[in-house]
């Protein structure tokens, strides 16, 4: 195993402690329980959006916190779920009064922790809404997950309902919007490579030299199938054919597109992927109106990458085109 | 050879097509030669910032195409240099009347073909001054450079610079300021992985398991030893010692830190290094006073990672703080 870290057991905290040095003033970092929060939490009035995860798949969530998306975020341990208490000390730290939404990627530990913690969470008199997103078409029941497993959609959740919270809209309009954002969004993935746990100190998973892994999961969960290594173009026009026939997305339609790296990608690869995926989507008669390219949520150092579509209309634009401010995403009005 | 790319000869073509679709109306992709420029350029009477270098080290230099940083860029092929021809059309296109500098990074080839550039520019009636960049403490003299290599360095000029030239500065001083930022900042870097080119198809280097290369340059040149694997601490530290003695960096100044990923390196990492290059500085009493932690100039899929520190005084601070809009970097007022 090569990576700059110390001992495997140290790598979270020594990495949320690198994090609170290098935003310090805008996130603040809480040990014990670990979650990182806005650090002008809580925002009187504003609905508080919360989220969470496994480590390992940076900069989501951490890197989505601040001032038109996530105001907390809980890591848990590499590729391991949260644990209640601390999805239930973030929302209590950011809750501002109008109460708080939970955007829970689709995995069993996720989806039964942040439930066990929206429960607690009640019984401290908070009111929380939660969200499933299950955007990955990849497969249906695997190692982690019941159901389809959630991946870049989160993303787009996030924002999008970031920027609606900042507008004042109530919890139950940010959870519907977030519905519709999951329900508008379908994603998949390609592995070329494994990705390796600090603590295992070897790949995940064994992939032969000439193959890869089509509809591979987050964690190096099994995808569809193995085939051989193949082109930029072989590939997007696999992906993308599940992709768009899942939802489906038809003629007509304007689409974000996030074309996305596990972690050992390199942009130059991704541009290029972004280029076939925009060939495909355009013989469809589907229209790229917003795109992100780039690793956003990834699998430590898998090389691969995924596509996620998400079906626009007017409102789901104007959110998305609303500033943001976090380490990981950066725009202006 | 595991990469989401079409034919090899091709793959350059192929990013800048897709950066051109992704980026439409920001960024105008030149083909027939190559080059990447705002979309609003020429901007009449400021200083244009034109930069370029090989592939391969993106979002390095395209990425910072955009208003606050560059007007333009030229990529070369992977790791080679861009042809003069480039830079002369890249530098008629975005002169604004108040002349262009060009920002080089010290490899023979760039230096000798952005000269011949200048040369044919100023034949033209085109004013062009040229600062070169070589921050890279680990060799002198290598594989592509006389002197020292440039790399970190060059992103942080490339910032400040920009952010001069929007207040108007003429060119002579926007020149003097490139000067000041490359004089005063040190880099080296660490490789635990060589990066593969799309045309070889096998690692640049070999490098066993349980080896690091420390003072690699962005193209896998040699750099001053290889050294046992070792922890992020004991890394940092070797590197630290290296910057911070060449300037030196000494007890009460403030710095521009920036941790940049080689391209296959996860966040994770970055700020677990982060964390241990702010205690290594902290001993030394230096004050990190901005940071930048992400991956900046990459080499392809290489694991591992560089450190450039910047001395800071009040104007570096303000020009580094003032508003970018690149697809690399971005932050508002």
């Amino acid at each position: 195993m090569k990576k700059l870290i110390n001992r495997p057991e140290d790598v979270v905290r020594e990495e949320l402690a690198g994090i609170a040095l290098a935003h310090a003033g805008r996130l603040v970092v809480h040990t014990d329980p670990h979650w990182i929060a806005r650090a002008d939490a809580p925002v009187a009035g504003k609905v508080a959006l919360v989220s969470g995860g496994g480590s390992g798949h940076e900069p989501m969530h951490g890197g989505f916190v601040g001032p038109g998306m996530l105001d907390a975020a809980c890591p848990g341990e590499v590729f391991t779920s949260p644990t209640p208490d601390q999805m239930l000390a973030a929302t209590q730290a950011v809750d501002g009064g109008a109460g708080s939404l939970h955007i829970v990627k689709n995995y069993t530990g996720d989806v039964m922790n942040f439930e066990m913690a929206a429960d607690l969470a009640r019984d401290e008199g908070l009111t929380v809404e939660q969200v499933v997103i299950d955007d990955d078409v990849a497969v249906k029941d695997s190692l982690y997950t019941a159901g389809r497993r959630g991946v870049g959609a989160t993303v787009l959740a996030e924002k999008i309902c970031g920027a609606a919270a900042d507008e004042g809209r109530p919890l139950a309009d940010v959870a519907d919007l977030c519905r519709k954002v999951n329900e508008c969004s379908r994603s998949m993935g390609v592995a070329l490579t494994s990705c390796t746990t600090p603590m295992a100190g070897r790949p995940t998973f064994d992939l032969p030299d000439d193959e890869m892994e089509v509809g591979v999961g987050i964690h190096g969960e099994p995808g569809r199938e193995r085939r051989p290594l193949a082109s930029a173009r072989e590939v997007v026009e696999a992906l993308a054919e599940v992709v768009v026939d899942d939802l489906p997305y038809v003629s007509g339609d304007r689409v974000l597109a996030l074309v996305n790296g596990m972690g050992g990608t390199p942009l130059m690869e991704l541009y290029v992927v972004y280029g076939e995926l925009h060939r495909v989507l355009e013989g469809r008669g589907i229209t790229i109106a917003r795109n992100l390219v780039g690793s956003y949520i990834t699998s430590l150092d898998m090389a691969g990458g995924s596509i996620t579509l998400l079906r626009l209309d007017d409102e789901l634009m104007r959110l998305w085109d609303a500033p943001v401010d976090t380490p990981g995403l950066r725009w202006g009005a």
